[in-house]
């Protein structure tokens, strides 16, 4: 049995070097295999260019027991990807019926009829085991080479071929090779910096090593990564949620949105699902980005009554009833304005919640007095009102930044509201 | 002087190779490089590990003039690109003064006083060329050597210190070591597919070495690069300009949206400025994001009455008119409740132009007849009223894709509008 004690990525992609797409694959591959307890050490990225791929080919299996290749397994003259593989690991090529069964009723389905260059996408390397593509026409493949050691894993480039194709086939043909498992949870944590959760945390972090640890900071959150190594995932699954009590008596624990909760958007909507309430916003500077991201998550039209974006003083005025006084003594980026709005909003849709937010985005607009990233977010109730003074970076943040955590900020305050409800 | 004929990028960290992070930087740099004209044949990435990285950057020099690496120029024991390279590059480390002044004033205007740690970062290799970081505390730099005709740059792996460092400290460096200039406009393409725009341009790109055409496709979009080689970029200029007219001149240029303009909601956020008129939108599946698109832009407030999600079937009628009787004879997701909420919504604001989406996002909630991906987006004007039916990735694209694509097609029919007002 080969044993892989390290992997690689290789991706093959003329337009990874020219900086057309970002690498994506390598990222998902890379989590993915950080989960299976697959050390990596090395990434790459060669275009495609059939005597460089063979050098990078030759240098990944001369370091690596498992290289897994990404791109290059399409249907057109510079796809070469497979022939440059099977070629350094001496297959021949044939034809595979089945992948060509596949292709030819799925570009049926299409509409077209398969043309000579088609076929090509389902020619095998002797001895491959193929992993089937739901999503797309190339099939993916191993090549193991048991003498050695190695083994080469090829996967289509779009990220939505190769994402299934890896959790649904590739997964469990690897963990073949292995007699332990790894199990991870991700504890959420908003509201904290990562170097005061990582303060906090470090004794525990240092004494922990079945389970390990590992923050990690992402869109002005910080996740926690715990990983256990066990033979079952009940096993494992124990070991981490005895960390995560530990984890959430801490400090740190008043932070914590939820484990495994993906985001505070997810977080806030099951919340109201799970109480059968409702919720609405009106937003200024984010101009519908928390509607935006309440509505990413499917089901939301259970909890969402409507938004409505009051860009203007006008709107905000006639739809949500800020007083015209509120405006003339504070401003529209004002704590008066912002808890107007949630509860204004909130009246309008008839909802339960109602969320708020108001502010300079930048790059323009920002005075000595009332800078860029100054943001209000409120929060309306049955029990009245919240809100919270944001100051997003220093004059230094992107738009795009200052939209998107003072967006954060409200549906974690709305979430904190709703948890008292 | 140094003649730099290929480059590459050797990224520097652990998180990379984990998968916590997403490798915006090569693309970028990837980018910023094919613009200057630099050819690129290899990308890496290693984890901080002095042995490895030695290695790789060994490995890179051999076959590359130029190394950009980027990673590792924090202040903590495992940041050690610095001290590697120049190891590598034989040179000793002297105490930057100017690095320094700037680290402590930053340092200071954070609040905080220096410490030991901190200093290293402004420590440099001897004679190495140092770049300013305006939004961060690491320098990067150049080492260059003459003899072997190489040249090694360090930079800081956030991109937001990264990428305006690229450009205005390192591209003006890199313009030194060449005699000629690239210079390349992207022409926006939205509406037809890029397999459709390739057929159409295949013969005039092959035609055309210089400027050379280049399309790639992106979020839906297509879009096609055109780069000129000259002397000087108003030779550069003019030799585009000549072939994106002739561009516009087939069937693509019914589907261009601008040259250089960077997003639809920019493009349309321009033509609302320059003639006056205001926009408001009601949306349905979307959410908000034509809304969040629309207010992405500096200036949006100069357009933007208001918008107003509205989810409910009762929002709908409630807030935007729908008539009760169109919901009942047509449902919600249909060409005339579409309609009627882009009328609806122009008057409810007083808005010039109003925009609507209302569809099936997924993944649950379709129907044999209205499945996954159907999504009818409508405009209004003072001139009447236009709606297009979408049927978006047969089922097989993710919520998110298919709302995106709905908010594009929504501002594509928009700015279509707005140009006949």
């Amino acid at each position: 049995m080969i044993q892989i004690r390290s992997a690689e990525i290789l991706c093959v992609g003329t337009e990874l070097l020219l900086g057309d797409i970002v690498n994506t694959d390598a990222a998902f591959l890379s989590r993915r295999l950080a989960a299976l307890g697959i050390n990596q050490y090395y990434q790459s990225v060669v275009g495609d260019n059939p005597a460089r791929l063979e050098e990078m080919l030759t240098l990944a299996l001369g370091r690596s027991d498992l290289v897994i290749l990404t791109g290059g397994l399409g249907p057109t003259y510079d796809d070469l990807t497979k022939e440059t593989a099977a070629r350094l690991m001496g297959r021949s090529m044939y034809m595979h019926q089945e992948s060509l069964d596949r292709l030819i009723a799925r570009i049926n389905r299409y509409g077209f009829a398969i043309t000579e260059n088609n076929k090509k996408q389902a020619m095998m390397p002797e001895g491959a085991v193929v992993f089937k593509n739901n999503y797309g026409t190339a099939p993916g493949l191993a090549i193991e080479d048991e003498e050695k050691g190695k083994i080469v894993i090829l996967l289509p480039g779009p990220p939505r071929e190769l994402e299934p194709m890896f959790t649904e086939e590739v997964e469990p043909y690897l963990k073949k090779f292995s007699d332990h498992i790894l199990y991870s949870r991700c504890v959420n944590i908003f509201g904290m910096g990562e170097s005061k959760v990582e303060d906090i945390l470090r004794p525990m972090m240092l004494a922990s090593t079945n389970p390990t640890i590992a923050p990690y900071a992402k869109d002005g959150e910080v996740l926690l990564r715990v990983t256990a190594s066990g033979k079952t995932e009940d096993e494992c699954r124990a070991l981490c949620d005895r960390v995560i009590e530990k984890i959430c008596a801490t400090e740190v624990g008043g932070f914590v949105y939820g484990v495994d909760a993906g985001s505070l958007e997810g977080a806030l909507v099951s919340e109201l699902i799970a109480r059968h309430l409702t919720v609405a916003s009106a937003e200024s500077c984010t101009g519908g980005y928390v509607s935006k991201r309440i509505t990413n998550v499917s089901g939301a039209s259970e909890v969402l009554e409507g938004s409505i974006v009051t860009y203007a003083n006008r709107v905000k005025e006639q739809f949500v009833h800020v007083s015209h006084e509120t405006l003339e003594a504070h401003g529209a980026v004002s704590r008066e304005t912002a808890v107007e709005m949630a509860r204004g909003v909130r009246e309008l849709f008839g909802a339960d919640v109602g969320i708020s937010t108001t502010g300079i985005a930048g790059p323009g607009g920002g005075t000595p007095e009332k800078p860029v990233g100054l943001v209000y977010v409120a929060v309306s109730t049955k029990d009245g009102e919240d809100v919270r003074e944001l100051r997003i970076g220093n004059g230094l943040a992107t738009r795009e930044y200052v939209r998107y955590v003072s967006a954060s900020n409200a549906l974690d305050l709305a979430r904190r509201a709703v948890l008292k409800l």
